[in-house]
Parts: structure tokens; C-alpha cells; sequence
């Protein structure tokens, strides 16, 4: 996805959020504002929205000096979704259709804000998305909800990657993992994760304590944005990309950075964001499965 | 008021406000935006927030042609608010509290958005604000609402300034100005506008279509931001802002130039953005009349 030109204002409110979120003074936070501004005039509207995000966490490293930001929120978020795992395999269990289910669980793992509230009911949060998901899907089209192209191409395919986006997240996102293995037992799965910390976005240790080297082999991509960003990566992570016959692009990062490359990818995510939900056709807080159509 | 962090997401977001209002392409939008992100690094946090507008509508006129983008907006918004005049003033002679009325119609007038709908409902919007308004300064604290003072205050003046913001709105201020020339008839009145199109502000051509100088002296400040920017004042505005012992500073604009100003001034708004809700210490959408103290 371009950049379209309502997501600048939002590569400052992300300044703005990077500068709450520390001890850095207005002055300093105002440096990488003005950074920020003169990096757009270098910034094509043809770049995808995660291209900035490096230049923002990098300035906001040289002038705090800390270099993952989100740590102590990523290291939360994993805990929170860690402690409702048994309940996800849970609900899947007893579905009668576990694959739609751990779907829904997947994106019901997108939404959920768990560095908004210190008490955030994580349980609580999930039965609301999945309510709200059954009636969403119901009126979906099935262009933005493939379930059944979906399961079609799985059985089909030998090589999954499942490209992940934030902690907490990737929790839901190994409940899925799982439930597609069982169906699919000869299916080899890669999980992919950022090469370094980007936002709240998944490192390889993430994958490990979140135990999704369980389900899938566990591959960095070697990324420094919040998206996977092809034209950046490294031969190696690129064969492997190619490799695939079925990718799953989670969140909306992954969507702007692979929603104009031709490859066999579906992408999965909740709708949070006014400019992703107009640029797919969706309302906002869709629940989203779109199968790659170039 | 100083230009807080969170005034710069909204500068660019007045940047793509400009855009959806014309013919301009996003290549042409993001060269506007490229130029205030350039523009950032000489603005200082210590500039009040309507000192980058002029900036944005030089960049925009250069690049359309258009030196006055809101005219249609502002004719119509005249013209809408002309229509409810008569029903305005009835509102005013039936009331128990003819000037709180006048005052709390003032403040309606400000937070009416002519241009959001074709039909927008302004009798039934005037209503619904002075509901609100009423129960609002009920319980709003004394140093928000200082009407008492303000009486006490109009009593003993011999000129006031009453420092205009949009168009539209300058009806309803006629309207306060004329129930204020009825109860101190003495008093002498300047109505001010903008000196040139700056948003949807008012000018000297709108104070006379909409019948300000029915009530009041119409003066130019000569300015080009849509705020009073003492700093950038003709000596000749400087010697009349001065002669003024009161002074009644229309909408959020104003307030932020004037917030910092010492003059005896009354800031008469409802808060329509967070910034200025917290720089005031109120809430969204008070009724505000803020006695002047430095």
C-alpha cells in the first residue's frame, strides 16, 4: 500500500506517542518532529506507511538512548496473552468449527490494547471480538472474508509462512498455527518475526517464550520496520519467501508493506485504521481474510 | 498560547483539510506538506499555534491559485446564520437573563459547523448548545464562567474591543453586541476582523453582510492569522487595542494568541480541541468566559 497522505499526520502523532511514552523533554521531542519533517521531503508517497517508522524509533534512540522502547510493554503483552492460552485452545476445542474459530481468535489477538490499561481483561476483551466477529463475517463479503478459498488453499499447500506482527499477539496467533497443523499435518510452517525491535513488533525471542517454536520454525526476517518490507530483504529471506505457496500476512503493517507484491498471500487482520479500511473496501474494525489479488 | 507538541500533527492535518477542499492532486498536497514539515524547524514551540496558518494558505494559494479557499463556506455560513437572526433575537427578548442568553448564543454560534452538511439544522443545533450550555455552566467553576465580573466589568467600561472569529458566528456575536449596547448604552463598541482570508475568519466585507456595523465600530486588526498576534499589530491597531479597557476575545484562535497578552480581556469560546480544553484546565466543549489574569 502507498502512503497516502492522511497517514503523515499520523508519522507525528507516532513522534508524539514515542515522546509520552519517555522522559524525553518537549524540546527534544519537538528535534524529532523537525527531523521527522525534513525526512518527508525524502519520503515518496509510493513508500509504504512502515518505512518511516525506523527513522522515527531511530531518532528517538540517538536522543534517549534507549533502543527498544517497548520493551517492558511487549514483555506484558506476551505474559497477559500467555496467561489466556489455555483458554484460547479451549474455545477452539470446543468449536464446531475450530479453524473459523482460531481465525477469529487470531484477529481477536490484533485488537486487543494490552499496554492500555494495567488491568485489561484480556478473557472478557476476546468473547466481545468473537461475538462481534460472527455477526461481522455474516455480512461480509467474501472477498474481504475468504474462509473458504482460505481452507482450500491450505490443503493444497506444502510450505506456509505466517508472517506475525505484535507481542501478545502472536499468542492467538500460535492457537491458529496449531489448529491449522492439526488439520494439515504434512504442512511445513515458518513463523516470521522482525530482524529488531520496531514498536511492539515480534523478535525471535518473542516466538520462543510465546512457544510458537512449538507449532512452526521460527525465521527473522531481518526487518527493521513494522512491515515486511520485500525490497529490503536479504536473498536468504527472500528464497525462502518464494519458496512459500501460501503466506498469511497478520496485522496492518504486514498489509501495507505486502499488499502491492505478487505472491500467494492472504492477509488477516482487524480493520484499525480509517486509511487501511478504505484502501481494502472494509469498514473499520472488519474482520479481514483477503486472499492476494494483483 | 504556546504551540504544544500535539499542534503538529493538526498543522498537517489542516494541510489535507486544504487539499479535500480543492483540485489539488496528492503529489501537490504532499509538496504542501513537504514545505511545513520544512517550515517546522523555524517554527518554535514558544510561536502560538495560528502563526503556521498563514504558512499553509500562502503554500496553498501559490499552488492553486485560489487566494481565498473558504469564500463559498463563508458566504454560506453568513447566509445560514442570517436566517436564524430574527429567531436569535427572540431567544434574547423572551429570556429572564437576556445577556447570559446572548452570551451563551455567542458561544453556540462558535461551535456551529455550517459547512459539515448541506442541511444542517441550526435552530434545532441553537437549542440543543443552549441546553447544554445551561447545565454546563451550572456546574463549570466560577473562574471559567466569570459572568458576574464580565456585568461588573461592562459597567464600567467606556470602549470595548470584541475581537471576531468566524464567519457565520459573527451573527450571533451581533447579536451579544447588541444586547450589551442595550444595557450599557454608552459604551463604544469595535467589532475587528481579520485583514485578509485566513480560513473561514471573518473580514470587514462579512461584518458588514451580516450587519455588525448596525452595532459597532468595524475595524481591520490587518492581520493574516486567524488570531490576534499582538506582535505583528499596525501601531495604529496597537493604539486602539490599547485605548480598549475591555476586551472580549472571540473563539479558540484568539485565545491562543491573546492568552498570554496583558490587556483586560474576557475569552468567550467553547473548547473544541484537547489541547486548549487542558491549557484552560476545563473540559471539551465548555462554555468558556475567562476573565484575563496574568
Amino acid at each position: 500500500m502507498n502512503t497516502y497522505l492522511e497517514c503523515i499526520p499520523c508519522f507525528f502523532n507516532q513522534v508524539l506517542q514515542a515522546g509520552e511514552r519517555s522522559e524525553l523533554s518537549s524540546a527534544q521531542v519537538k528535534v524529532m518532529m523537525d527531523a521527522v519533517g525534513d525526512e518527508l521531503k525524502r519520503f515518496p508517497l509510493e513508500a509504504s506507511p512502515p518505512e518511516m517508522a525506523p527513522t522515527i524509533q531511530k531518532l528517538y534512540t540517538e536522543l534517549s538512548g534507549i533502543s527498544d522502547p517497548y520493551k517492558s510493554i511487549k514483555d506484558m503483552s506476551n505474559e497477559k496473552a500467555l496467561a489466556v492460552y489455555p483458554e484460547l485452545k479451549a474455545i477452539v476445542e470446543r468449536s464446531a468449527t475450530p479453524l473459523l474459530t482460531a481465525v477469529e481468535l487470531a484477529c481477536a489477538g490484533n485488537i486487543i490494547d494490552y499496554g492500555a490499561h494495567q488491568d485489561v481483561d484480556v478473557s472478557g476483551e476476546i468473547l466481545q471480538i468473537l461475538s462481534q466477529a460472527d455477526a461481522a463475517i455474516a455480512h461480509e463479503e467474501r472477498e474481504l472474508f475468504a474462509f473458504d478459498a482460505f481452507c482450500d488453499d491450505l490443503s493444497k499447500a506444502k510450505r506456509l509462512m505466517y508472517v506475525g506482527d505484535n507481542c501478545g499477539e502472536i499468542v492467538f496467533d500460535r492457537v491458529l498455527i496449531e489448529t491449522i497443523a492439526a488439520h494439515y499435518p504434512t504442512l511445513h510452517i515458518d513463523f516470521v518475526t522482525r530482524g529488531t525491535p520496531i514498536l511492539n513488533d515480534c523478535l525471535v525471542e518473542d516466538a520462543y517464550t510465546c512457544g510458537l517454536h512449538h507449532a512452526a520454525t521460527i525465521v527473522s526476517s531481518g526487518m527493521v520496520s513494522p512491515g515486511l518490507i520485500m525490497k529490503n530483504a536479504s536473498p536468504e529471506f527472500k528464497a525462502l519467501f518464494d519458496q512459500a505457496d501460501m503466506i498469511i500476512s497478520k496485522g496492518q503493517g504486514n498489509y501495507e508493506a505486502l499488499s502491492g507484491i505478487d505472491a500467494p498471500i492472504y492477509f488477516l487482520l482487524i480493520t484499525k485504521c480509517k486509511v487501511i479500511a478504505r484502501d481494502l473496501g472494509s469498514s473499520m474494525r472488519d474482520l479481514i481474510l483477503k486472499k492476494q489479488k494483483l
